[in-house]
């Protein structure tokens, strides 16, 4: 098998290329948002919590309180695979179950303060690790990555 | 529990702020990437393939074949766990087995055909979302975002 992974990173064959400058310009975006948060995830490895977990925590703290009904949606796993993701969360201190108080048939999980603090270590090192990789570039590319990024923040708001 | 989330959807306080503008930016940019995909992941839910499934596919499609040990690393899961994945990805016929020619006591596992098919299908799906999102920007704000994105891929490659 021969491997494709051509400047930035995903196999791009000149016939499925997008046709107009919308889809390429998302199609650079999506490649190297996904690039960027592979290289900075790489410091996650020191924060003892394994990718899915790691993933979970991140919608607690961002999204939470949620139904675990709705995790398992987010985080697109079935049903019995975040309840053990949740159970482990719990294990370790980091999220908390409780019931909804509007409908006590619902079960809301939401991160703990530990949860919290953990998750924002983590953030921290892997936003140094964006840092080390943008290390020497000028005040006009620190510029530019930073509009981009305010742009993109505009439109998912 | 006070929600925190503000315009860039990540918790920050001000005695948390980055001190100088490359941390700043980098912090921007990893909120901003982050963002971005869990977007265009939301389209992922009509694959067919839950979130670790479709992270390990894209590492074997990007990266592959590679040793299980090296996956384990790369998905941040314990051996039991990648043993799992790679099972379920080979019994639906997206990756597959071999023994490294060079050292037989190595399996290397790599993407099939309709898992390079399935990924690209997914990719495609996400970058319309990610399309979607930018529907209506000027021309002017495509070429910053383009150049923002040629420019974090030239610094990982």
């Amino acid at each position: 098998m021969v491997k494709q992974v051509p400047q930035h990173g995903l196999p791009v064959r000149p016939e499925q290329l997008p046709a107009d400058e919308l889809h390429e310009t998302a199609n650079l975006l999506h490649s190297a948002a996904l690039r960027l948060l592979r290289r900075a995830r790489a410091v996650d490895v020191g924060m003892d919590l394994d990718g899915p977990r790691a993933s979970l925590l991140s919608v607690l703290v961002f999204a939470g309180p949620l139904p675990v009904s709705r995790l398992a949606e987010l985080e697109q796993v079935s049903p019995p695979a975040i309840t053990k993701l949740v159970t482990a969360l719990e294990a370790a201190g980091l999220a908390a179950r409780r019931r909804d108080r509007g409908d006590r048939r619902v079960v809301l999980v939401s991160a703990t303060a530990a949860g919290r603090r953990l998750l924002e270590q983590g953030r921290a090192a892997r936003v140094g690790a964006v840092a080390d990789l943008l290390a020497g570039a000028s005040p006009a590319e620190l510029g530019a990555l930073r509009s981009a990024a305010e742009l993109i923040g505009a439109r998912l708001d």
